[in-house]
């Protein structure tokens, strides 16, 4: 085996890489100590020694491994490795990496650069960044695409970002029906490159319409001379350019694929999917309810610029101040009992504490099943009775004894009693939040997670806040 | 095309599967009312002619279909429809479902259906489920195993289940370095059945030593009667039994494969990693981080029962509970103090509620980046730096808009300063945590997303209320 990229492999040459970057930066402090003459001779010799060592690191690296160094690398560092990757794989990188880190070196680096770059992509590629890319610099590109090119590139810009003709791609090996078996091969050898992914070809008729698919074993395994449509298979799976991602990337889940055919509404074969960019989406996805549930609104680079990170996690933040600020409000209609009976304001969190973790648990189930694809308005009622059900009987328990430690601590059985009535009604009210927030935003046409968690913990508290110093100021004081 | 199986026509089946389990249950609740004598006549013919209709759905369905089927319904439906899934079949869909389902399904059915089922998996599938079969089936079934079946599954049995040899399966095509080119087509002919996701034929020696590998696509394109060490790649991606399943799902994505082989510490070739098993480890692995940040410990079926989901719920319910007993007693130390000053009572709520979800929004970043292999010993330093800064930035804001709005409430200036140095310093300490308690846990060898948020929230309001309050009795009562 001439070389393997084993996760060791990688481990060490991020080391090396790093170890590069903290040597010259070490090297240029050293420098700048020096006298002020021979300084500028002496920078551009050792920079130039240590863009070599790094591109020698580079150059035998898979794209995919550059792209994570990139990612790992904070904002300074990763602009310098970028300038030390060879030229005719930038474009590619580009590509590989996350949306965020994409965005970040696209702001970061020279627009001759760049253009260098986006030269080397084709229409394909270009669509999938199009988004991330200055429009001037866009329009300079296009106008050295070819006709057929420039069609693909508007027509796939033209897909929403969630949707199978976004990700789809121009990269597939057609063969007519009517060809032979042995004809594949011929065409194969007459392709510039060969695409990825690529376990079967598409068979199509003299007007372009689908007709089956031919996977490389069936050519291998048959008679050369055979025709195409005695061996294709023709029950496949295959999409609409409109078809929801989500949807389509359950879909190569479920039936395995490798790859599959994208037609348009009158049967045309009009693009592929491979199940590198469904694996990326599936990935992006899921990754991003965790962020999206905690208030994060988009995809956020690890190493963001401080300003950057603060602005895009304040939006919910100060939902969240908002929010805050009425529960305070809540709890000040409540003053005159509080100053009655002190305990209420010591034993309070306890109830909207855990009501608060009930609402993030039942929110965490029902966001999963979204994303899996297992909630639909046949179903709701019976989880929304489930839900309940779980609720009631944890709220049961954890009331139970609530009532029982306020008891031994303040020995007045009335302020038990409403401390667990409190604890059950905000439990149960915790379990519905948890259940109806994610189903509301999915029906708004937003993200379920996005924010269901402040908008839920809101809710728990103020009305947690208000039905214990409700029940406290009508059955405590007098 | 004869047929295609796409998310409609899947809808459709869904919902006609429904349709016919209310029409039963109505039927069943109707002959409950007819007199006893014919009814179970009567009865058993209702239930014959569903049992037909149901069959018939379900014949043509994909195994994925069925198992997606099995997985959005209640647990009696989900049993009704399971008896009606050909015997045959059984197999494939208690492989295809989730764990949570499977765990369910296996409970539910009867022991001679479950043997019935584990009597048509191979070594590998029985592998993949072990865990889930009770131990005296599972003994029933590996009598009538092979030799070298036994060997395989009892080698399969003893890899963690995040490793890449509890993923890997022993279905792969393998051929001679010395072999020629069409002896591929002859190999393949040879085996009962193909493996799925079968781009690449593995190379090894007479040893069993892997060479390399060689991709249907080079057969088609080379002369049949070269030798297969002549156009192998031998440049290629493999994986040792004991790798972290999670690492080697970011290789696929990062290079991009379909299979991969699996050599041992000898270099010999011993199963095989595919696309299909990498994929539903990402989504299983993803899923997971929603459903332990909020607390819930295991996998967790949709339709798990109430009292299942109450039990699996409870342990971090349970802990949350403790911890809001513990904030309660910080309060109560400054009972003397609330009720010299009530507002604080009134205000406390948003120092940690807003703390909370800054501590949210930094573990999920944080967990995110774990999951994506981004965080190391090396890069830690640097983050918790970036996450200071921007927590400090939003904490400069928000606790400057908290003291303008209690100013105005209160018109205390003291205590609106007490409040605003109390809120900047709970949210530092809030993004520190953040950061802290998902790496903290990962060094424990823990999920870092396991019970993260409610760890990080009981810490939050402990020191949050005790930062409030006691800067509170020091400046502004006497």
């Amino acid at each position: 085996m001439k070389s393997a990229q084993t996760e060791d492999t990688l481990k060490e040459n991020i080391a090396t890489v790093r170890e590069l970057l903290t040597q010259r930066k070490r090297e240029e402090e050293t420098e700048d100590q020096r006298s002020a003459e021979n300084q500028e001779a002496t920078k551009s010799l050792f920079q130039y020694q240590h863009w070599l060592e790094l591109q020698a690191i580079l150059k035998p690296l898979h794209i995919g491994d550059i792209a994570h160094i990139l990612e790992i690398l904070p904002l300074d560092d990763r602009l310098t490795v970028w300038q030390q990757v060879n030229i005719f794989r930038r474009g590619d990188v580009l590509l590989e990496v996350s949306d965020a880190v994409r965005e970040n070196l696209i702001q970061s680096i020279s627009e001759e650069d760049l253009l260098a770059a986006l030269n080397l992509m084709d229409a394909d590629d270009l669509a999938y960044i199009a988004d991330d890319i200055p429009e001037d610099l866009l329009k300079i590109r296009q106008k050295t695409l070819t006709t057929e090119d420039k069609n693909w590139l508007r027509r796939a810009m033209s897909y929403e970002e969630d949707s199978v003709g976004f990700l789809m791609s121009n990269e597939m090996v057609v063969i007519y029906d009517n060809d032979a078996l042995k004809d594949a091969a011929k065409i194969l050898r007459g392709l510039e490159k060969l695409p990825i992914h690529n376990d079967t070809l598409f068979v199509v008729d003299r007007r372009g319409i689908l007709r089956g698919i031919l996977s490389l074993q069936n050519i291998l395994l048959n008679d050369p001379n055979l025709p195409v449509h005695n061996i294709m298979e023709t029950d496949i799976v295959y999409f609409s350019p409109q078809d929801d991602a989500g949807e389509a990337s359950q879909a190569f889940e479920r039936y395995d694929l490798v790859s599959a055919p994208v037609i348009s509404d009158r049967g045309k074969l009009v693009g592929r999917l491979t199940v590198d960019v469904v694996m990326d989406y599936i990935r992006d996805e899921a990754t991003e309810d965790v962020l999206n549930m905690a208030g994060i609104s988009a995809e956020e680079d690890l190493f963001a610029p401080i300003l950057n990170s603060a602005r895009n996690r304040a939006l919910w933040l100060l939902f969240n101040l908002g929010a805050a600020f009425f529960i305070s409000q809540i709890i000040g209609i409540f003053e005159a009992t509080i100053t009655q009976l002190v305990s209420l304001a010591v034993l309070m969190p306890i109830v909207t504490s855990v009501g608060g973790n009930i609402g993030n648990q039942t929110a965490a189930i029902i966001i999963r099943g979204m994303t899996l694809g297992q909630i639909n308005k046949e179903n709701t009622t019976y989880l929304m009775r489930k839900e309940l059900g779980v609720s009631a009987l944890n709220g049961l328990v954890i009331g139970s004894i609530v009532g029982i430690f306020s008891f031994i601590l303040y020995k007045n059985i009335a302020l038990s009693i409403v401390i667990s009535v409190a604890m059950l009604l905000t439990l149960i009210l915790a379990a519905l939040l948890g259940l109806l927030v994610p189903i509301f935003l999915h029906r708004i046409g937003r993200d379920p997670a996005l924010g269901s968690s402040v908008i839920m913990t809101a809710t728990i508290d103020s009305v947690g806040f208000f039905i214990f110093l409700g029940l406290a100021s009508i059955f405590l004081v007098k």
